[in-house]
């Protein structure tokens, strides 16, 4: 727990954490939990029930007035034009050279408003810089809305008991409005992990007990648990985290996101003419088996070499899977070494093990 | 230890980590040392010895061109024009609105070549988006740069063993280049504490421990240890620390940094305007005095509240100090009651106490 209050809480902090948050991460200047009976048990409740996440340090970035969608588009090479109030897009942006800055989920909330819901960078800072360098009519600003993870193959259910058929059937990346104790509030059908689910758009900065307290309640013959986004689920589905797979050194193209990147014809993006130099990339995101057992905890990139022992990547994420029972992972591979079946050698703290390129990540049924 | 490689480790890590380090917190997506024997033993010692730390999170933000200089004054309100190389200013950097964004040392390390060393905040991205949305002539980048902290009133003597006499004799706020294993690196006479000491500009990702066994190996006699930022010392000497005591939601007049802030002449600082309109502020830090035994340990900012019960301001920062055997803090308080000498009530988690407005810091000798 850090010794000061630099490291901010989110409105489910307290009935978390009392839920029993063995360890945190720092993201985006805020605590997020660890995990909570053990990552393994986690892991499998979470694939097997419905679990609550404080995921308040998503954070949101508000972009509003008339430049608000002008603004938004020279930061994401998506093309965000056609997105319509209860939408949601997966909008990677990126600096002026296309590297990442974030891989936000945009929400158009208004007919001139949007959150950026953030994964770990301040990009608050680069839209503001925009927004006061070139003199745009909008409004930028980081509003006190905390998401509240759904997540799991029975959160439909809990929705329904909640907020009733028509808020638990809105499709994949829609949102509606939800009644939370007297405040309409946006819940999606999103959430980091592949086993369904929802986020709660809360807002304010009290009430978070309450409305935690509700889920809990109307879910407990179903197992609802607290519980926080696992790594071993995300690895094994290929759900990358910005920071930890691909960074400001890497384009969309690089972390495999080309299909986000509108390049057929001119948007205001900042980016649009550095990517179109590197919409053929030269490394790229590749699922990777580890052999052996259970390999080490990852805490930096473990290098990968080909079999002449040169230098073709990294491994960036890497955990062992007990659904598959092997170890799962995530790398940036160079060009010459990245199709599938291509046998590599990566470094792990504890010595060298053969790596597999694969074609698919693991656990997308 | 996060359980990811997105929290990012120093060169100088493996050393610190060796040497003890008891507790991390992440800042600027990396990890900083917390203590190492106890936060009271640690702060004695740094007060008596000298210590080393690893304060590889500080990142520079370095832009070079020929619009290097205008990029860095369009981001602060001090008057940046003067600084000559081998110099560093503390430089409060502003969003438009004139809101703190950073709090940076700025040194300038080439004629069109600066860096910004960071307090705990992405300026790069504010820094990249104004440089590619204003089409400026510069790079702009996160170069490989760990400073290590040489700390307390004995880093005189362990510089001069290291580096020789006109090393140790630079001024303050001054930097020199110093021979570290083959490569001339920015030695700077700064840091965050009060105790007097340098700043080692370390570059490069590898050869940090070489450099850390050679000061330590040099200052066995005069007790050199590992060690880091300490709280306690901080509060003491109301050192700011950024998105504790102020956030982007004060002024660098709020924040007490008025004379930092070139009003009196047009700059291209983008929150020229803005902080005229803001140049009196209603609010503004001040030393506090909480009294009675140890307070407990601050992790949200603690409400002050006048005689009446109404709201008044926040103590962001609280801490028992040892040598003035009294609660000292750092407090945001408003006009009517900042005065020193006026008395307060905080609401700390075990209950209200009394609080003192003070003239100054202590230990500020």
């Amino acid at each position: 727990m850090p010794f000061s209050a630099r490291v901010r809480r989110s409105p489910f902090f307290e009935r978390s954490h009392a839920a029993g948050a063995k360890s945190y991460v720092v993201y985006n200047h805020m605590l997020l939990p660890g995990y909570f009976t053990s990552h393994e048990e986690d892991y499998h409740h979470l694939k097997s029930a419905v679990q609550l996440w404080d995921v308040g340090c998503e954070r949101q970035v508000e972009v509003s007035g008339p430049d608000a969608l002008r603004l938004v588009q020279m930061m994401t090479p998506r093309d965000v034009t056609g997105l319509t109030e209860g939408q949601c897009y997966y909008s990677p942006t990126v600096d002026a050279d296309g590297g990442m800055t974030n891989d936000p989920v945009l929400l158009r909330v208004g007919p001139e408003r949007y959150w950026l819901s953030l994964s770990d960078s301040d990009l608050l800072l680069y839209c503001k810089a925009l927004a006061g360098g070139l003199g745009l009519d909008v409004r930028v600003h980081e509003p006190h809305v905390a998401p509240l993870g759904i997540q799991g193959p029975k959160a439909d259910e809990l929705v329904r008991r909640v907020w009733g058929e028509d808020a638990a059937s809105i499709g994949f990346f829609r949102f509606c409005r939800v009644d939370v104790n007297g405040t309409l509030m946006v819940l999606a059908r999103s959430g980091f992990s592949l086993q369904g689910g929802y986020e709660l758009y809360f807002e304010g900065l009290e009430g978070g007990d309450l409305i935690w307290d509700q889920l809990m309640d109307a879910g407990r013959d179903i197992d609802v648990r607290a519980g926080s986004p696992s790594q071993i689920e995300r690895i094994e589905g290929g759900l990358l985290s910005y920071l930890t797979d691909m960074t400001q050194e890497h384009t969309p193209f690089e972390a495999g996101l080309g299909k986000f990147c509108t390049m057929d014809r001119e948007t205001c993006c900042l980016a649009h003419a550095a990517l179109l130099r590197k919409a053929e990339p030269v490394r790229q995101i590749r699922p990777v088996e580890v052999a052996g057992a259970r390999a080490p905890m990852l805490v930096q990139p473990w290098p990968l070499r080909d079999r002449r022992g040169l230098p073709v990547g990294w491994i960036t994420s890497c955990v062992w899977s007990p659904d598959f029972a092997r170890n799962v992972s995530i790398a940036m591979v160079d060009r010459a070494n990245w199709e599938p079946g291509t046998e590599l050698v990566v470094e792990t703290p504890d010595g060298p093990r053969s790596a597999l390129v694969k074609s698919e990540f693991w656990g997308r049924t």
